[in-house]
């Protein structure tokens, strides 16, 4: 389903909107086939319609059970999580086991919703940058070209976003094409040897949180991880 | 909902998927409400979503309104509709009333369902080109790049299809718009007079339909109309 998304403008993190279309689609005969009261059926599928994010409900737990598979491999150097407190960006190695490697969690460039600005924002927080981690997001930003202006530029830089990402992945997804590269596998699996190298930083495209807690989203954009984190993991690989 | 779709991959003629969903989602929290019988309710669910091009039975008559809407403009060269019936393919002007112009349908050339070919196909057939006449189907193929593989070639000849009918269209839909050509409204609006002037002929995304009855579509491809049709239109509004 995340596959045929990324075919209907969907990068799967910002834009979710065909994601939780064809959700519904399949979800909806087999709910009303509960007989549960048809009011209360009605209403699961106007809150699951109401919200075009619904889908990255489950893209995250879908992305992280597949980097999880990814885990443990003895001296690898691939990314198989990023994730933000809010105060902290961190990555997890394969090659490195539970231990984090971390930076400061950096503003989002991006756009806002109404009644909101800048001086409203967390710093950049939560699990979602398991997407990008498995070639989602910001790195299948050329599949998207609907969500440009909420990221700056025109669909020109959402081609060139994701064909960065391929210089520092290690291959290309067999599951997630981007029919606008003439079907290539979007970029898959961060080397943190590479992004040290290249000095090219993982695309994100994400949320912006307001900095009160139980406001929500108050508008989305890009933001960039830190350096240091990618930094400390390569030492940390090369048991410096 | 089809502006939206264009936003979601869909061109509106040969690609209906988002339009299905997107219809499916607004549509079913109601349909539930009904208190039919569930199993009822979860057939024409299912039902629905069995096929992506279900949306099309919408599209084709709300583009026939829209078409409707420029009809009887006295001198008009606009084209208000498009259509064929397996033998020939005619196009009425605004300017020119009831009469049709025509000429011999085409081949289709696409690709087909597995277990046909082209000995099996009808020449081309139906009412579906009343979306192209409104700027749809192949007027947008840009903005449905997951379907360049039915038509034949890549992403950049689906942008230069609905480039190359700006050349023999009025105007730009303020309503269809197209991520990928920077939100660029579709060319709307077929002038014969370019037509005949730049010998471009309107590009059609369409089924190919078994030549038996009841069989039906067994495949999709594009074809071009006969310039015949748009010559004796030219002719006939010169008074000629």
């Amino acid at each position: 389903m995340t596959a045929q998304a990324l075919q209907m403008g969907d990068e799967g993190h910002n834009r979710n909107r065909a994601g939780t279309s064809l959700l519904l689609r399949e979800l909806l005969p087999a709910l009303i086939e509960l007989e549960e009261p048809s009011a209360d059926t009605a209403a699961v599928a106007r809150f699951i319609a109401g919200n075009d994010h619904f889908f990255l409900n489950m893209t995250m737990p879908a992305s992280k059970a597949c980097a999880d598979a990814a885990r443990d491999i003895d001296r690898s150097s691939i990314v198989v999580a990023m994730a933000r407190n809010g105060t902290e960006f961190g990555i997890r190695l394969s090659g490195t086991g539970d231990r984090w490697f971390t930076g400061p969690s950096g503003m989002i460039d991006g756009l806002y919703l109404p009644g909101f600005g800048p001086e409203d924002a967390n710093p950049d927080i939560g699990d979602s940058t398991i997407t990008e981690t498995v070639g989602l997001g910001g790195f299948a930003m050329a599949a998207a070209p609907a969500i440009v202006r909420v990221v700056g530029g025109g669909a020109e830089d959402a081609l060139a976003a994701t064909r960065s990402m391929y210089d520092i992945s290690w291959g290309e997804s067999r599951s997630y094409q981007i029919p606008q590269l003439g079907f290539r596998g979007t970029p898959f699996g961060i080397d943190v040897r590479e992004v040290v190298h290249t000095r090219v930083l993982p695309f994100v495209n994400t949320g912006i949180a307001h900095r009160e807690p139980g406001v929500g989203q108050i508008g989305a954009g890009v933001v960039k991880p830190p350096m240091e984190a990618f930094v400390k993991a390569v030492r940390a690989l090369a048991g410096l």
